[in-house]
């Protein structure tokens, strides 16, 4: 019952990286959430003539026309020991690399954390989706829906091999003669990404994403510098405050992050708020955790293990929340301002948040970039909670961002 | 209950602009649809530490500062004769201005869609806030909420006056010395917007939109040239098709094209379809009608007239479908089926709309502008109704624009 993408595609960063408030980055970096990382769907498949399939098959009239840049995604029915290209990680030599060890902690992240959920759930199963591209890359999509606890939970891998055009290269780093034209700039980026919604207006949403990048010298300037960083976070989005819940939560976060470097949580506590900003709001869409991005100013392996260290955190600091709060009694109101912080949640996803935006913009794989929007929301004109209720001490703390411990 | 919004603004057409696609125009314009005629929040009232009010009073402790060209709106609790300033159009002189006539047209079209909009709802009714700026110019905001019929029926008018940056008027019209810079370029715009969504999920939701733009010469820069332009259009959006119901719709648009010009019809129904295209679906939101813009290559008395035949034609062509449908039977199907629908409408509003995402990026009057979004939408991962089912065909419709008529 599912549309195949007819094709995909590497990343061609054109016009759109423009768009881009790349406000942190000395270097041409692509978004940080993860959603370009999924298979481009070109068209959609088509027969509204032929009626033998039950497969919906539809076709634009009047679609755009494919970038020349696009490559051809293939689904798959087995999970391939890796996704990296042979020459990166799947000879004996390159076992070790920082690209193949990546890709192995967040497919065992991806393993772990839906393990988890389906246990805690204990009704709904993962449906999964696996796709590879002929180059190289692929990734894995995993969706519960509907399930005892959660009403969407998405969990996806991808390993992406993309090009950046020369343009975007060009813009953040000069070349000394400005008549040269460097040529496109090949890239690696592997990541996990993940959005859990529960049911239970007093069980809060999660979110987390890390990612690794790696960009290469443009073919023609093999002089120019190659650059890797890291990207990512976990943060956490209540209808209800339980100062309990986000202590434990927020605790979790620094006890990771003091492992590596005591000015870690400050800063990436302080970047989740600034980055989860709804600005049109002057609120926060939830109660934050930590972000960062463009993470190089360290040694690589200690970064590595510090992605490491956050993935692995995602359980302890959410699943104990969660087994708290999945059978709490609620009423008709809670579930509306439940529905109205999920409203919210979709309007930082689709107005604001990088990732997203730019995977709608180059037509990334929507169904694995949307799945992070919850199954159902809600928009009431001009609500406003009386002040001193539960729901009013939600909406202060995302307007003005609390230090919880 | 409500938030007062406590500065205002005239329109500052800053780098927002830039990010627009002014693809049929040769002359700067803001966008189309008219969500940037609503007063601008600057910031939120507040008072966490004084309970005194029950009105919700919350300040951001890290907003973005005020435009320096930021006017502050005033609330209003009686609609004035006009919004116009005296010069334009409160004078004897002035009442024939076509700025004059254009307001009273949206004003009498407000007050003719509501009262209708109540009379088959026959139980909501419209919940009205006015505003006005000292320096001239305010609007009249109407919101029905939990009807018997509409779930959600926002119908506004407004009249702005506003100042593009130069820099956005010179781009559109250099000067044959380029070192002169213009000053600022004055604008007047009057416009109604309204977005209806029925409960019933045989019901289309309605949008329609009816605008006039003046343009004054820069201060320093007399001789260049003041322009005028028309925009505007009808679109119908339902979850499901029921032939008559969009024969009609469209037969109604055409009638009216059809006094001024024959080629309005097929003209501005291939601008629709095209205009209402969400393109990381592939798909148009709804099944589309009429729409123009920068509509100023005919007399002007001419174009007033049509757009008032418009706006007059709103009420014949959607009550009968209503009518119609209100009150058929429907299964949980059907109302997911529309839910999903709704969603699309989201996804198109809030990343594609112009009118709404300039307006969130300009800090427009937030619950005036997202008053378009529907009370409840929904999101299933990987979605795909079968091939042949009543869902099947009108996304098919949306895929593939189709001539009713």
């Amino acid at each position: 019952m599912r549309t195949q993408p007819l094709s995909a595609t590497s990343y061609s960063f054109s016009s759109p990286i423009t768009l881009l408030p790349f406000t942190h980055s000395l270097t041409v970096r692509p978004p940080p959430t993860f959603s370009l990382s999924f298979p481009v769907v070109v068209s959609r498949t088509l027969s509204t003539n032929s009626a033998k399939s039950s497969t919906l098959r539809l076709q634009a009239t009047s679609s755009s026309s494919p970038s020349p840049m696009i490559e051809k995604e293939t689904p798959e029915t087995q999970k391939p020991p890796t996704f990296l290209r042979d020459t990166d990680g799947s000879t004996s030599s390159s076992t070790n690399s920082v690209r193949a060890r990546f890709e192995k902690m967040i497919r065992d992240a991806q393993d772990s954390v839906c393990s988890a959920i389906e246990t805690v759930d204990g009704g709904g199963k993962f449906k999964e989706d696996i796709w590879s591209r002929p180059g190289g890359g692929g990734g894995i999509s995993r969706v519960l829906q509907d399930g005892a606890v959660w009403e969407k939970a998405g969990v996806n891998v991808s390993v992406v091999y993309g090009v950046m055009p020369p343009d975007a290269y060009r813009a953040a780093k000069p070349t000394e003669n400005g008549d040269v034209k460097p040529g496109p700039v090949p890239f690696f980026a592997a990541g996990i990404s993940s959005v859990l919604h529960p049911k239970n207006p007093f069980a809060p949403t999660l979110h987390f994403n890390y990612r690794y990048f790696e960009t290469d010298a443009p073919k023609d300037a093999p002089g120019a510098p190659r650059q890797w960083w890291f990207g990512g976070g976990t943060d956490l989005t209540p209808a209800y405050i339980f100062e309990e819940d986000v202590k434990h939560f927020h605790m979790v976060q620094k006890s990771a992050c003091d492992k590596f470097n005591s000015d870690f949580y400050p800063q990436f506590k302080k970047w989740c708020d600034d980055y989860f900003y709804i600005k049109h709001r002057g609120e926060r869409r939830g109660l934050g955790g930590i972000f960062f991005d463009d993470l190089n100013a360290y040694d690589q392996e200690m970064l590595l293990s510090f992605a490491t260290e956050c993935a692995n955190s995602v359980i302890p600091a959410y699943i104990p929340i969660i087994e708290r709060r999945k059978d709490m009694p609620f009423t008709d109101r809670h579930k509306a301002w439940q529905q109205l912080r999920r409203g919210r949640y979709v309007e930082f996803n689709l107005v604001y948040d990088r990732g997203t935006t730019f995977g709608l913009k180059t037509g990334g794989r929507i169904e694995s970039i949307l799945v992070s929007l919850p199954l159902t929301a809600r928009w009431e004109y001009d609500h406003q909670p009386e002040e001193g209720t539960e729901e009013w001490k939600l909406l202060d703390a995302c307007i003005n961002p609390k230090e919880w411990i």
